[in-house]
């Protein structure tokens, strides 16, 4: 019996129990480790890219990349770091250079894979894939249709504020800030990867 | 036109697709900045609240409590703080407090909040409030039927390190984990509140 043997629930049945446009949900039934039977319901996701952008001016400074979005879930808008659902075959990191050019107009030099987070453990599958990207070069961006959202620069010192004081409050994004924390302070070195 | 009058997207219809046992899902019709119309499909969340329990023994040395429990959407075990979702018309607070004497029997005397996180924002009103719990006193634990989950104890540097490298995947631990680093390293002043 594996460690957590004690802890595994074993699929009985499963069913989809609704497919929408963007959204399909299954309703399993599961076997408990103590013998009975339960529901779980949840959300199939494709997976996710998102890019952290680091733009380097002429004295060495720094400034990162964000978006400025509505999220219609919550209501209004949010400040995010670039990201996406990954298409049909598509890597995260190769989503994670798409995504960044077509948001932002940014194309970058040198990338290095964070890790990977899954933002709802109990109810989706989702998960995300975090891309630091730098040596960045400007260029034209191309939205999806319909789709609006204004890019903006921040110094780090900013968005570690944002987020302990509930100006950036999309978990995504403050992950994403624990990586950059790391990395300047040294904690977390990355293996950068040119592109070209 | 507020700031972001360009971005925001109104409801014209709204339906409720799905309701399962735990899942609600809502489908609704759109109109967008530029006038056209598209659909947004989103799961209905009451709301959940994290505990991060600091324990700390005589010698002043810090350990965090951690649970394992199996993710059925991730088919496999996932290290996290103890969360919880909301009870109907349940603070926040009161949630982290009664989550925590549950889910691994401590109960703590001073608390301090730290901030809410979005983990969701496509397609989830989902919220969690992050709480920080001291001075911990050891209970017995009340799982609900069919619960099972094992509670550990890591060092902050252990943690650090499992975010980074892969071994903590989960998004609001990770987000907590930035609120203890900013802790830690004093960036984030918390206001301690007691219970008694």
């Amino acid at each position: 019996m594996p460690l957590d043997g004690h802890l595994i629930e074993v699929q009985r049945t499963s069913a989809e129990v609704y497919r929408g446009k963007f959204l399909t949900a299954f309703k399993d039934a599961v076997e408990l480790p103590d013998g009975t039977m339960a529901v779980r319901e949840y959300v199939v996701h494709p997976g996710a890219a998102m890019v952290i952008p680091i733009l380097e001016d002429e004295n060495g400074n720094l400034r990162l990349v964000l978006e400025r979005q509505f999220r219609y879930p919550m209501g209004r808008t949010m400040l995010e770091f670039p990201a996406g659902k990954l298409d049909p075959g598509e890597s995260p990191f190769d989503c994670a250079q798409r995504e960044l050019q077509e948001e932002t107009g940014y194309t970058a030099q040198e990338w290095a894979r964070a890790g990977v987070i899954h933002p709802v453990i109990s109810y989706s599958t989702e998960f995300i894939e975090i891309w630091i990207a730098r040596k960045l070069v400007a260029g034209g961006r191309q939205l999806d249709a319909g789709e609006s959202l204004d890019v903006l620069t921040v110094t780090p010192a900013e968005l570690m504020t944002w987020c302990l004081d509930g100006t950036v409050t999309d978990a995504k994004t403050i992950c994403g800030s624990l990586w950059l924390q790391s990395l300047f302070n040294g904690s977390w070195k990355p293996s950068w990867q040119s592109t070209r």
